[in-house]
């Protein structure tokens, strides 16, 4: 279509240099297209909007994932008056089947946790699976609700370093207990006894909560808190070392009185003969 | 540039089109340049390659996150031989800094898990952070190594019965126990008394273990597991609420009797003045 006799050679280059770039940029643009426009346009509806119970909440519960839930289940067995905000459309419709009355939208909105009545709830879990979202929520609410408690998931510990800036505020990191019990698992898999697998994982999780609170200090500063960590891990392991081989101790030591135990009953029975 | 007296009008429109996709386009060209060619010219080069230590392993932990360190804690402490796995540059760079000697590769390939010893080892963890990944592997590394016990994390509920398919695999759901002792926390957090805190996590954890069996055979059948996953929440949310009522009976009990007690005490001592 484009001939040098029709317009200048300069002209014609640009041209090629543009259709090149837009048949570059095909594919991306029908790629953003898509997940721009017709996204949205697939995207469900927003969920049916529940009213708030009347009456004040004892606790407000900010993401209601497979995090969230477990925790509610055991305040509403203790007859603890809950709210559940979760803000993903998909994981609503799939919980509403299954029963739960969970609310719709973006618990880090203010507004939205006043409706749901932060003002008068006792308690704020935040529970959601986003850390800087968690960060800022964490915060916010505090500053808007100083009176509220809150609870927050952190995702390991940096994260709950982070949570813990806010004054006020407790963690649960949220694979740490789960890890230790994978730790005692696979402590029984390879033949060390229940007693010593529990026991592993019980001081474990004592000198883990030492160290957290001794090394929070050095959080930020990266080369202090690597050094300390590393030393923390050292003595841990020394300590649990040390452990293990006191009750692996105390194991062949019972084995042992058992065997005798056995052996004497053996020679009783043989005398009795 | 592009006039009509040197081309048709037809051109000029095509023309215009193709230069309003070019802008239109030119942010997401930037864009995906900087994405594919920049971060492959910045990347990090990869990490040292370690050589595998002689003699045969005990346990490849595959995935060397905050799931898989804390349980390669409790291994070593107990004197078993470990080999690390893990596939994330970033994260490699940073554990080698702590001090840990992990190998650099993907565990999802089966000549490195042979490599690593897996012919010879006891027990594989698979402790990586991808669902579908994390599936893949234990089937593929089952058929490759059937002597070898595998445990995995699990993300969630439908993961876990997920890899459960393969025989002779056990899980972990990764969040679970943490998200059991959250709810802990929240109910001491609401005034509980610790020991019914506690009675509520491990009857809350019976209950789910049974149900977690029970419900497995109906994992692929969408209807039937959302209702008996609802039955079985709402039986364990009654016997929960039992056993709760009946700890705070008990709890009532105590309080009345050092009452009494108290007062008992107070008579006499009002004799004796």
């Amino acid at each position: 279509v484009v001939g040098a006799h029709v317009m200048g050679a300069e002209l014609a280059r640009m041209l090629t240099a543009i259709v090149a770039v837009s048949m570059a940029a095909t594919p991306l643009v029908t790629t953003a297209y898509e997940k721009l426009v017709l996204s949205r346009l697939e995207a469900r509806a927003e969920p049916e909007n529940l009213p708030f119970d009347e009456g004040d909440p004892d606790v407000i519960v900010a993401g209601f994932g497979r995090f969230g839930q477990i925790a509610t289940r055991l305040l509403l067995a203790n007859n603890f008056k809950v709210v559940l905000l979760e803000n993903s459309i998909e994981q609503i419709e799939i919980l509403r089947r299954f029963g739960w009355r969970v609310h719709y939208g973006d618990a880090s909105r203010i507004d939205l946790l006043r409706t749901a009545g932060a003002d008068k709830a006792k308690l704020l879990l935040v529970a959601i699976d986003d850390r800087d979202k968690a960060s800022e929520m964490v915060e916010a609410a505090h500053q808007a609700f100083p009176n509220i408690t809150i609870l927050a998931r952190a995702f390991d510990r940096r994260h709950a370093y982070e949570l813990l800036k806010t004054p006020g505020v407790s963690v649960e990191r949220e694979t740490f207990e789960s890890a230790l019990n994978y730790g005692r698992k696979a402590l029984l898999k390879l033949g060390v006894s229940e007693r010593r697998a529990l026991r592993a994982a019980i001081v474990f999780r004592e000198q883990d909560e030492k160290y957290f609170k001794e090394l929070a200090p050095l959080a930020g500063e990266e080369d202090n808190y690597t050094m300390a960590a590393r030393d923390s891990r050292e003595t841990t392991e020394r300590l649990l070392r040390a452990e293990m081989t006191r009750i692996a101790a105390e194991e062949d030591g019972e084995r042992e009185a058992r065997a005798q135990e056995g052996q004497h009953r053996l020679e009783a029975d043989k005398e009795r003969v």
